[in-house]
């Protein structure tokens, strides 16, 4: 694993608790973790459980022990070291957004295709796919129960940045972080839109602003401010091939909402609705029923027959966030031991990342429609 | 009392509860009702308490005992009326959207402009501005509780048009209703977000859609369809004066969704949440309270210092949505009383008529943002 | 009408408005209004539409264009006026509870089996069985779609005592008001659970408790405080006679809680739930259903084949708490229109009186369980 | 660890976790899993990630390796083996219910009472103190947010035995697990009550009913069925030592309710409510807040200042059940490393026995008010 910050911490919990819930073709070896600084690699490692540490990924990637290579770095980095590690004939799950541009999604997809013919597996982190309410409404679409949609609602709201004296980290700097909420937000939704309906976003109209231009610098001389590169918010609404209409919203400026990751689709023959602040539940409206007795139910998504629930606690114990990497590791073992393609691979991280692109052109461009490329 | 149906019902309502409920300096006498169809008008006179039936709206104006004139029509005749009655010197109250088109209300503010210097009052529907919680948003966005505002986010879903054999009904023929969701739905929730906001929408970017093309003619013979010539739905984003982001969405194709006018503001300072099917919650969070013990809370505006409610039940005790037009009623006769303007006022329908007409006019032209013109 | 507080203004707004909106054989007049304070009921006769005001209710059953007494007034007046209002010839509509005992209400029922045989029709106010969602609640229970009942779950929870120098109203004197919140809540709870379930229930066991034990005087010298003389709050289990477990919960000490109507009820083949904080919808859970897609749903009551519905507003415009009395006034025209026996008759009123009693001499003896008599 | 099925899965994943999130003066090592069928306990030790298995739980006792007992098997075995292995000198952590009578329960607390002048810890396994918002919820009592307390409404409500075929597992056996829903879920929300108050329920009046009689026996010949010997339900209401008025319910038999543990507590000053299948959220009522801004708040608890939270993730990101497991690994390893009593302590499982046994007492005595000893 490269990084060990937040997600890093998240991916170790995923790795560490998977074979132990799941019966695993393959059980993992958590056998090095790479970061800059020594020391703190080194109390990562022992933190997370991992057997040993290096200070360049480079040398991790060397290892003969290491056969799959989770980066969790951010965005600027994750081509370079997945091409390497991919070069290098190892597996990879590299986190989301994919890349910082399309150019740099679509080396490290070839690259993914090079390696595929080799029998390696690669995979992108969109960890919500695997929320066990969002990959039941997948099946309940994907079985036709809401029929041709017509609609599809997204947003994912977060308030951590309505404190105008919020440091200016990594994620608010272009050159690290690549785009703002779009990238960090936007990213997952338009996922989750493509996964959920099972077609691409095709064009797209969009507005982004930084309400707070100018932050306090995250360390050193305090007084200093340093500008904000990336947007805060990021408003943007769109067509799938099916004719669909779509609407998105990434914002980390929505005061109260901490993690509304919220969706609502409707068909001809029903709706769905969910919100990650209450992610063992998924809203469904059957609209082929007699009307005086229908409206949205409430599905606790805690049953044996909902994905990845016969592994865990009885219905209602609901399971929490952290679990989504549990799952991904699975997925994931199982996509390797099968020597089969993983899901979500590198080519829909680089669909999203052509959407978001769509969008920055979008959002200059005094938000006049603008096309994303589909593959035929 | 021109037109008896939907609105003419729950007009009359309105006019025949407002001052049982309220103290009020003018009790309304329910005059006389116009329509066409004289047998109609006549059981619709004697159900809903009107004392008397014109099959002309242009007797009804020249009736010396009528002093106000309300109107319930389709928006295409909306502009002659009001002319009409506001020029021979009666008060007015028109349905929304104001009219079909900016020429027509720019006709129609002029008039009630000219009748203001002669002490007539004119008002526009928008009728939600008076469910108690929304007023009471107002009032706490008015008092600075949100501080600047950064997100509005408003929808109106409605799902009536899901059936593809709903039939052609003068709401979806553009020489009546001028649009479909648009006018219907989004008219409201354009003067809502001015209206709580307290400034214009100054530009606004959209896409439209009409997805059944052609349905059942209502009466007439089987069998025989007509092309609909309005949207189904509208999604527009936008930026507010202060420079909020804002983003509409009216449909009537939400399977599901009977009468979700929903909306949610985020400020600096806190953020509310509002919907329509749930007409005596809003939720409210003080982002200025310690985040521990903060959260979104559920006010059940049924209290005595709520708006309009020291008239009305003990705390706890719902209001419906027909109270809205009691409560319209009510503000129309004060200001009548008071000879002071009434808000909305045609000049705020004339404003809500701008953006719809610049949500169009994006629509046409590749989402390209269009800005509204906003008056001095 | 006799009294014309908080009740009266409700049930006149149900006399105005019934035959309005529903179409009904007998269009209600509203004839006379009675109250001791003659400025006081002339002031609410002008309000609520009465055309006359008497001083005496002795005169108001005595005249001649009063065909039907509806009695407003406090518990330990309803016995004498019911029975005289019956003996007199005149259907009657009386608050809930009944009575303040069972002796009166054993009058009371005798008084109207008596009158019924004259083709009169006699109703007790338990208002609630007209919310939509209620009435809807019952249909299902009636259908068979929730099975033999195991549990139900009742609560009537409100706030406004919790204040300890909220003053002594009649409301908390023993002589006017029989009891506390056990007849002013507790009633409405029981009657439901009866009418709902469709049988009575046999016995129950009961705590009660008096937590502020003085109040202030509502009026005259300050600083004076005199005893509470009824329960602020009652807690009873019991049984139904299919051998369902009930609870029940009656306190006016729930701070938070307005109007908090609560029932959930369990059967072998699903359940229902409702709050009438929220009294446009009714939760469903079909257990009949596949485990994976079932769930509470949220029925909004508001479609035209929902109970009163057709008569109102579009799908999702909901209704209000005074809804109830128009659906009162309808339903007792339509029976005395029809000559009909009308639901809840004072029978039913009598049998939650002896429930009432029932928990009464339970909470004075230990909380033992004590039967309550069921007619054969 | 003694027992290896649901508990022991989910106390498995709180000791392979707890040191790997928390900082932990003491990391645990799974040492040894005991179980009787040799096979299973073997598999259970691979899968979990015990480095023994054993077959005989007093060889368990018995290894020098093993310093603490954690005991995950039915109620009627827990008294022998707490008592041995405190005896032997080990720290214990033992399921709940403590045990299946206060005889049994009296020892335990006297041999933990023994062990603690030792310096050895025990703790009973009350998981649900340590979800973070009932800790929370804990926390707001005890700085009196809600004031003087007057109404706790505790119920535990699932839907497994709704369906009469589900069959005569040990749960259903009175000689193994004592009672049914009683001890099951009854002996979580009485801890709760009294936790959360901080003070003891002092009597009970209780109703109990098991609906379904026979059951298929869980093996053996097809058809055969066999007595359930424990309660399907258990009504009692009660009161606490302060005087305030409790409610409780534990069914399974509640269909469409799955792991319902539900309470709200109204006090002078304010109010909350919890429900477990929504376990990141506590509504908060803040009765000291002007009534117009006020309403039950939607606490999302999982901010860094609530407890636990501040090892895990970020805000919005929640928690699941199996946390509740992480956190009491973690308070047990910091109690044992400090040398400190651990909370819930046996005494404390032991006064949420005497509740159950006059719970079961009132039962049989026709819900006769029964008094729980309280110790001094």
């Amino acid at each position: 694993m490269v990084g060990y910050a937040f997600m890093g911490a998240a991916h170790s919990q995923g790795w560490r608790t998977a074979g132990r819930v799941f019966d695993l073709p393959l059980r993992p070896r958590l056998a090095a973790v790479a970061g800059r600084d020594g020391a703190a690699v080194r109390a990562a490692a022992a933190q997370h459980g991992w057997a040993a540490a290096e200070t360049d990924w480079r040398a991790l990637v060397a290892r003969d022990d290491v056969q799959l290579v989770d980066i969790c770095t951010p965005g600027d980095s994750h081509a370079e070291i997945a091409v390497a590690a991919l070069d290098a004939g190892k597996h990879v799950l590299c986190e989301k957004p994919l890349a910082n541009s399309v150019a740099e999604a679509e080396a490290m997809a070839s690259a993914a295709e090079r390696a595929r013919a080799r029998g390696q597996t690669a995979m992108v982190g969109f960890n919500y796919r695997r929320v066990p309410a969002i990959a039941y409404a997948r099946r309940l679409i994907a079985e036709g129960r809401l029929g041709t949609l017509r609609h599809l609602r997204l947003a994912y709201l977060q308030d951590w940045l309505v404190d105008p004296d919020f440091p200016l980290t990594w994620r608010l700097r272009r050159e690290h972080a690549g785009s703002g909420a779009l990238g960090d937000l936007g990213a997952h939704i338009v996922d989750l839109a493509q996964h959920l309906a099972g077609e691409p976003v095709t064009g797209v109209s969009a507005l982004a602003e930084t309400f707070v231009r100018e932050r306090p610098l995250p360390a050193g001389d305090p007084g200093r401010r340093g500008r904000v590169t990336v947007d805060d918010a990021a408003l943007f609404t769109g067509r799938l091939a099916s004719g669909a209409l779509a609407s998105f919203e990434a914002t980390r400026m929505a005061a109260g909402r901490k993690n509304a990751l919220r969706l609502e689709i409707n068909g001809e023959r029903g709706s769905l609705a969910f919100d990650m602040e209450r992610l063992n539940e998924l809203s469904f409206h059957d609209h082929t029923e007699p009307p005086a007795s229908s409206g949205f139910r409430r599905i606790l998504v805690t049953e044996p027959d909902h994905p990845y629930l016969d592994a865990w606690w009885p219905p209602g114990h609901g399971l929490g966030y952290e679990h989504t990497f549990v799952h991904q590791a699975r997925d994931l073992l199982l996509a390797v031991a099968g020597g089969a393609p993983a899901a979500p691979s590198f080519a829909d991280g680089l669909q999203v990342q052509r959407v978001l692109a769509a969008v920055e052109e979008s959002a200059e461009k005094n938000a006049v429609y603008t096309p994303v490329p589909v593959p035929a």
